[in-house]
């Protein structure tokens, strides 16, 4: 990446929230943005964000603990020209905000599920399908990174693609981060599991199919493939561990499968951009590999901490291909796909 | 206990929370109580108490499960002229709706706290002040159990009061259920310590003099020892532990202590209630206990279990007395607490 | 269930350990047999069931607890003529000790797996298949409960194999206890999935097929059918939760299928044997069910509290039926598989 | 600190342990010792730390995560003539060895018990008695820091000692990794507290006598003063958490004592040393702090992090201080407490 002698400016919407505070964690001392404005709601109007932050695994520079947090007006937003905003709002309020500022000219890159879908908003992991960015306007438009449990799939999938796959059944155990603050309460929580995620398993199902679909006269003609979730919440802090089985078209060779995971590479990684791991897949031979807390911080050099899906135990049988996936899913699957994006969207060449 | 032929009829207010279903467990099939009524709020209205259930740690009668829960309405509840209305009401709520009822003539057994230092409210553990009942009168009266904390703690001094108390020391490790639901969230609790419970430390520095004092001319002369509280919520479902400490004005022989606090028996053990268990206190002598997993449902017979507080780890020296204990926080420290006060009210002898 | 006039008099191997302690437990009071005689290792040796028990879930009779547990000699067993020897021995140790014993003419019920497998050892879900019981010789032998994961799973398949079953994939998330004491460290599972357990996918591949098998002329005729696992820990502490992919040969209609699962009983139904629950398949319609903190103990009546397994999120398209399973580990999928086979075994008419 | 031209030459004792691998991590990169040599037991011998590393919170260079384990033969540390013996062995083979270790004219920093409380063995938090480094010999010798409790205590305390303590009093909520790995079982530790630690109180007891004491004519007077512990373990990852309460002779000003915790300042802090964190003690004003998950790896710049102490809830009344602290305890109270150790005692001034 060129070194960028003016950074960019930008914003966090819903900066308070756990995905906020990760998007102030991953754009503090960013070498692309500058320090991000931030923007909550009324309650939190005036404060720092020193006194709202339930986050302290990745340091955050003084100056941005200091800001305060402006209560959220589009008008505001749009009038300040940002270069880049970064929406971290609840689902809602995302959908009429993002439209809003859109609508005013401003680039939002969004976390958030309201406009996935939306014919017009590139749905995008940087390293499967940048060239769905060609959907954005240059005046004003919303580009949305996938759900948290979506990405880690999709990203694992993208190099599989190629060998023809017919069908894909996917069993989560996802974080209670997934849930936000305060989310899942303490007594569903411990010790026991959840067998449901409201919404979840249709986004599991129909993301995939618009992330990995081909862009064909600026439309997006979807992946034509069968996506069967079963989404269960665990009693892990961070990162979402899912279990696949991809059926294949044709008999496979688990080698080839392998390498290819191994050796998958996208333009994030072609631009050496500031927030892309070395390596997007890390397969991890250890039986007992990938596990949270050993390895929900895959990813190098440092900014690109979390940012790396691991993936384990392949195994391959009668066209079936089996294996566990973890990916930090405040990381990786939030803050780090839409910051990850940004970078993509600026830095062109898709 | 005499048998009753005709049980007593009674209701649940706040039925669906985490106490209140407490309070349907240990009611069904209680032998001086017909099976509840059920008053919740407007949310739970004609549900029934089947589909609320967050407990399953003990059985409830398919007749109760099958029960209707009503909309509170302070007049209809007047009206049913109840022998008994069992209070889990949420603070915000319970005291202007236990003070309607008492108005209307209703006997209000209530676990919660607006109303406990009230001078004409009677505060009670039954084995420890059962002589505080007569302050209730027979024409409406609020009859309150102490905060979940206080309880554990009241229970073991209660025995230790005639060798002449200076000072008590006391830091309480409280469960999540302590809070109710949905509480603690879930990423505030998991692998965490939260220092800090709000009111609480207030409660358990106010409620031991009202229940330690003497009832003199028809007021309570409170108990004139300074009691000393540092509060904590740690990841564990159920059973309060704490840590205390107590201060002797004279120098005390340990021996006699511990035979003071086994020995220790109360009214409810004399009159053979349904709630009461056998031993109040029971001594452990092993270094490591008592445990939440292993004690928090201490007490016998079957219908006592969670009644008893386990004390462990006692030691001496330099008139200053140290010892751990573990109270089940929603049974004897809350629902349970309340049933065995009813039963002593209506069993007369106080 | 006929009142026996005699109790059957039995032996606990293994009594201190965790499946142990569940014997203990579920044969305490059991109006088949006697209080148990109790043999541990050298370690345990005088010590008395009291001071070994990690288990405060059930109660205990105060005569087992006082039981002294004795060093395991397979000729003081042999010697003693018991009806039944229940063997929770660590499987280092089981293989060449329940050989021993059955040689010397006693029946084994145990929870061990090295025997599992052997040709003349019935591996037994006693709804499913008892009449492989006729393996069992009456001068001696061995009978097996499967693995704890296995019994979950082959008891929610039972009802489906008329349909005409083509592959079943089956992800587990299995809870702590399942792995005995001192067993997972802690730091492996708090806030963590480890996702593998040693020789667990083998036993889910292998025992499902000799289970469901046919006996023919002594001799079981495996059924035909590919299980695929996928086994994981999770920090649970009681209860295996399973998501079954099942995929038939032919199109099924779904409410078939539930009546199916939700009308089937079996032999220990039908004798109405003392630990056998009305229903051993309970089918929950709630999006949120089965959980283990408030489904683990589902089944009635009392002494079959743990012995059901309940089933949810039931849905089908494409020959493929879904649904999530919850097990109690230790009971329905350990010491309660094997009294059930006991009970069963006793009462005859396989 | 002046730069170093040439770093020292230093071994890990140990080095699989859980603080074995946070000396790893702190000892990475590090601008005063070169990367480590590794000794371990016959189990680790020949595996690299890759292999072992069961702690991801903290890079390690890839150097060192290649590096071989040796097995540690005191002869051959000897004949290594490092400058500095990082010891984290186990506590019944640390005494022996790193007698002879010193014996052989080896410097060892060791975070073991057994030469503690030796009176040639200086006992050293390095921001409270840097002094007593005096004791040690430059032929050979062995330096301690203390037991992790202790440590997080003594350092709060020393900026009280000058207001004349009478008595101080703890209760410790300890965290799972302070009983390094395999540790405490799952079983015990999920949604439990354990109310005793072998050996933990003795230590809490006698330490700080110790390291507060005054070096007189080549001894240590102790401090005069009874500390009286209560620990107990809970399901916390990492992080003590303790609950102090110390009483002075006389009357004190609470505003002065604050500021002479915020103020305490030491020599490493004089000398900048590496691992020093600018401020030793972080008194935090807000009622729920410090929490584990929030305030464990407190401490600046960033190869202080979880050097610091932080102490929350100060509060006064009748000559009794009350306030809660949190150490890290693997870095403040082990792995760190002894590289901090090692920068003092090279840089000398003591």
């Amino acid at each position: 990446m060129e070194v960028m002698s003016d950074r960019l400016r930008c914003a966090v919407l819903g900066a308070t929230g756990l995905v906020g505070q990760r998007f102030c964690q991953l754009l503090s001392g960013h070498p692309m943005f500058e320090e991000p404005d931030l923007y909550g709601s009324e309650r939190s109007e005036n404060e720092r964000l020193r006194d709202r932050l339930k986050l302290a695994d990745r340091p955050v520079s003084g100056d941005l603990l200091e800001k305060e947090i402006k209560r959220l007006d589009t008008d505001v937003v749009i009038r300040e020209h940002y270069d880049a905003v970064f929406s971290a709002l609840p689902t809602e309020v995302a959908g009429q905000v993002e439209s809003r500022l859109r609508n005013g000219g401003v680039t939002v890159f969004t976390n958030a599920s309201p406009h996935r879908m939306d014919p017009d908003v590139p749905l995008v992991v940087p390293e499967v399908n940048p060239e769905h960015l060609r959907l954005a306007s240059n005046r004003g438009s919303i580009i949305a990174n996938g759900n948290c449990s979506t990405i880690g799939l999709v990203l694992t999938l993208a190099p599989l693609v190629r060998f023809g796959i017919e069908r894909v059944s996917v069993v989560t155990m996802q974080a209670l981060s997934g849930a936000g603050y305060p989310g899942v309460p303490s007594l569903d929580a411990l010790s026991n599991i959840v067998p449901y995620i409201k919404n979840e398993e249709e986004k599991l199902r129909a993301e995939p199919r618009k992330m990995l679909g081909r862009l064909k006269s600026g439309a997006i003609e979807p992946w034509d493939v069968e996506v069967s979730p079963f989404c269960t919440r665990v009693p892990v802090r961070e990162g979402h561990f899912e279990v696949v089985e991809v059926t294949f078209r044709e008999e496979q060779d688990l080698p080839e499968i392998v390498s290819s995971m191994e050796g998958f590479r996208g333009l994030p990684q072609e631009k050496r951009l500031p927030t892309a791991p070395e390596r997007p897949i890390i397969v991890r031979n250890e039986p007992d590999r990938p596990q949270p807390v050993l390895d929900v911080d895959a990813g190098s050099p440092d900014r690109a901490r979390g940012m790396a899906v691991t993936v384990g135990r392949l195994s391959y049988g009668g066209r079936r291909l089996r294996y566990s996936l973890l990916v930090h899913n405040t990381i990786r699957g939030a803050a780090g796909a839409a910051v990850l994006l940004a970078e993509t969207y600026f830095s062109g060449g898709f």
